[in-house]
């Protein structure tokens, strides 16, 4: 069956590591198309995987199978998962990194506090990866990837049960999101969640949470301030914030980095302030 | 129908931009063979990736959709545009991004002078993107790549005819594409317009601009001085220059980057002179 | 047919040279699975494309085609060749870089003295790659890889027999490979043959190279002594010595960039010892 199965991962392409998975899946499923999401994850870092991921997943067909191995934890004890939504498979380790598709479905924020397994939101199934029958043989300790995650997500694209992989779960592992919150001077206090390759700062603040009316919006970051909100890449001078492509509100430079503007760094604050009219 | 696309974008590969407009167009034609051209052009880098386009669109099978996404006015005025040739369709921003397929098409030099919309050369034909209702939908103001030149190029890929996309053009935005030309001391001078990640200095001097016999020609880039021409990249030592796959003139060096070892940039004049026979 | 074709050159993935190669390969043979392997190869770096090679051919289906393009010698006599094992098809310039290849065929190593040519080790068939009728025409002498390389590949995809391409060859070039020795004081010295993108570094020592117990080999790099080899990525702390998903002895550091880290660079020295006992 040609169904699509998308891969992210924190190997980079020059090593062959990639390749590797993608040779196993096409040995299971020959029809599989492969895309590639992102290779370019930070070594470990499970958050921005997490996020990339998020912002990607709801574009694909459904019955996409997206494999995803960020895996710090390879060869401990650490399960791997598979989740289903109404809409796709994810297959992965189950360090956190399939949080934003959880909230997707749980309909409220995570906030700070339930750090580690929630229940399961309605609609979704997860069961452990734990039958080494569908796996190659010898497992590596040290690649997950290429010899249990791979061939798990190509025979779930070929139509397999999630029973045959392992047991039911009620719940998997959850990072704590960063959720925007109030400060006592009534200003929206969020944080910058992914800076992106163009060097625009993607916050933790999507578009439901802003005041109204927008144009009178304050948004500072390391100090800058920017007064009201854009609605193109093009438009004013120096910073603006808009809200981007993911529905995130995002601060950007017209031609430049607003990265290197700013020198901001993910897990920085982004304060929200109604003006009060003083600047129109 | 299993028709190439391909992608040329400034998103680079690190954020899932490139994963959302291929997941989009396999949701229309799963069948679709999907080909990275380049997604490493610099930020809003027109030139740059009119002139890589231009390096391989004539190489992919006919009807090939090359999808090109490099677009600082997204979301602005500007409007996207259907190219069609006799061999491939290419879908875009009408923000000059086609110039080289244009005059490829044209058989003459665009000098320096036509800024804007020529009329197109006969053989092509253009459109706008104007009818929403093979869009996404809701289209951003920030990523037309996702929302609107994603699903145009899937759908032209399954063999819709170009008046369902929008109004015919009788024109489209051209770039102005340096041309090589003589100066007061008989010398032809060209400039580097493209600087590939060997180092390799491809200038706007195309094979047929060159003097005969080239074993005689004298090339001068950056003050320094290159006799005859070479055949391969193997050849001699130091800088030499020689005839690239493109058909442009091209500076190398043999065992290493001819960019580290000039300095030059992109826009830097190269000078052609015919040796006078001082050297042999 | 949809047999999978495998890339992996020192283009990088930038300037469209990759995707040149792609559309020549789709036009032949418009059901290929095309999958990259690594384009991150240093310029002209015959022993790591080498490297990266044999650590992923053998996950591909049967009948792969792998398409190598680390070519400096392009445009001069050195010959192209296709090697054909019992799982897989090789297309490459006769350069070396199927070496390790050649070694899985030929159960023992090849020591630093077989500098060039060798007899095929049976099972293993080559022939040259001389028959223009297969090629793009007119070929350019500068990117053989889109005008020979590539529409060989995709004719063998399609189930050409080798003999159509060119004469049958009972040797190809092959690297001298480094293999681990024993010093004068009883230690197994090896070498770093690959450093991976999370700062691994890969030496030459394999599994069946080491001492027993395993517990008590001490490995020495740069001055920096290991004790014991780990089984994961995240046993321990500082550095560890495990056998990696390739089965080479790795070098790694919990938490970072064991490269970084130690200063190592391709080519030094690594020590094996075993343990008198003086610690646990």
């Amino acid at each position: 069956m040609g169904a699509v199965i998308t891969l992210t991962t924190d190997f980079g392409l020059a090593d062959g590591y990639v390749a590797a998975m993608k040779g196993v899946i096409l040995g299971i499923n020959p029809e599989a198309q492969l895309v590639d999401i992102s290779h370019a994850i930070r070594p470990q870092n499970i958050p921005e995987a997490a996020f990339v991921l998020s912002t990607v997943y709801s574009y694909f067909p459904k019955c996409t199978v997206h494999l995803v191995v960020v895996d710090p934890g390879v060869g401990t004890r650490r399960r791997g998962i598979i989740l289903k939504t109404s809409t796709a498979y994810f297959v992965a380790p189950d360090n956190g990194v399939l949080s934003y598709v959880v909230q997707d479905y749980s309909g409220k924020e995570m906030g700070q506090d339930n750090k580690q397994s929630a229940g399961l939101p309605p609609g979704l199934e997860a069961v452990s990866i734990t039958r080494p029958q569908l796996w190659r043989s010898p497992v590596s300790t040290t690649f997950h990837g290429r010899d249990i995650f791979a061939p798990v997500a190509a025979h779930i694209s070929l139509g397999l049960p999630l029973r045959d992989f392992g047991e039911t779960l009620s719940a998997i592992s959850l990072l704590p999101l960063p959720a925007p919150h109030p400060d006592k001077d009534g200003a929206l206090v969020g944080s910058i969640l992914h800076i992106d390759s163009f060097g625009n700062l993607i916050t933790s603040i999507k578009s439901r949470d802003l005041p109204e009316p927008r144009q009178k919006v304050t948004v500072e970051i390391r100090g800058q301030l920017i007064t009201g909100l854009s609605t193109t890449y093009a438009e004013g001078d120096g910073l603006l914030a808009l809200i981007g492509s993911s529905d995130y509100l995002e601060i950007s430079l017209k031609t430049g980095s607003a990265h290197a503007f700013t020198g901001a760094k993910v897990g920085d604050a982004v304060r929200i302030r109604r003006d009060k009219g003083g600047r129109k």
